[in-house]
């Protein structure tokens, strides 16, 4: 495997990014759910803990029944077992991030794991 | 630990997510390089694989000598080992997310981690 690899995304539709970049640490995806609408069902995780980046719009948000209002610039970060699902705003559409890692996973990070040459 | 957190990005400062939201899978960073400056060395890692998502500007990145383009909606995966720098063009700042997971520590995800209910 190459030691990077760079993408472009150039529309709104869906990108899932795992197989498009060789991740192996994460799967992270790029969507834009329409003013009005959302995602169709609550979904939970095994494993995977998720962070979310709302980058665009505003919208909401229900983690374990309670009701949590979004918009751009603002990050949440789920549990596994949480019970998710989100809402665009009906007067705007909401662009966001999901990361996906396996919680726990993290050993060193930042000073602990990089090396300043 | 509760189920979720959230948080709200109002600045351009540099921003480390993982203590901030509870992170255990990565550490993620907000960067905002101004135009004509760069990350003042070269690092690699230990175990992280880092995802770099451009979110405004353009400018560069030399990965293991090799110097490549960067612009908003561009996405770059970076293996441990590979020497990174990352430099704002002279006419635009950089804005940036940084995403650093141990490689090779996702298993399932999506639909073989996700509980759709």
């Amino acid at each position: 495997m190459n030691n990077f690899k760079k993408i472009n995304l150039t529309n709104e539709a869906r990108q899932e990014l795992h197989d498009q970049l060789g991740l192996t640490g994460a799967e992270i995806s790029v969507n834009s759910l329409p003013a009005g609408t959302s995602i169709p069902f609550v979904h939970s995780h095994k494993q995977n803990e998720e962070i979310y980046a709302i980058l665009e719009g505003e919208g909401s948000v229900v983690i374990d029944g309670e009701n949590i209002c979004i918009k751009a610039g603002d990050w949440v970060r789920i549990s596994p077992s949480a019970k998710r699902q989100f809402f665009a705003s009906k007067q705007s559409k909401l662009k966001y991030i999901c990361i996906q890692v396996k919680a726990n996973s993290l050993e060193g990070y930042t000073m602990t794991d990089a090396i300043v040459l």
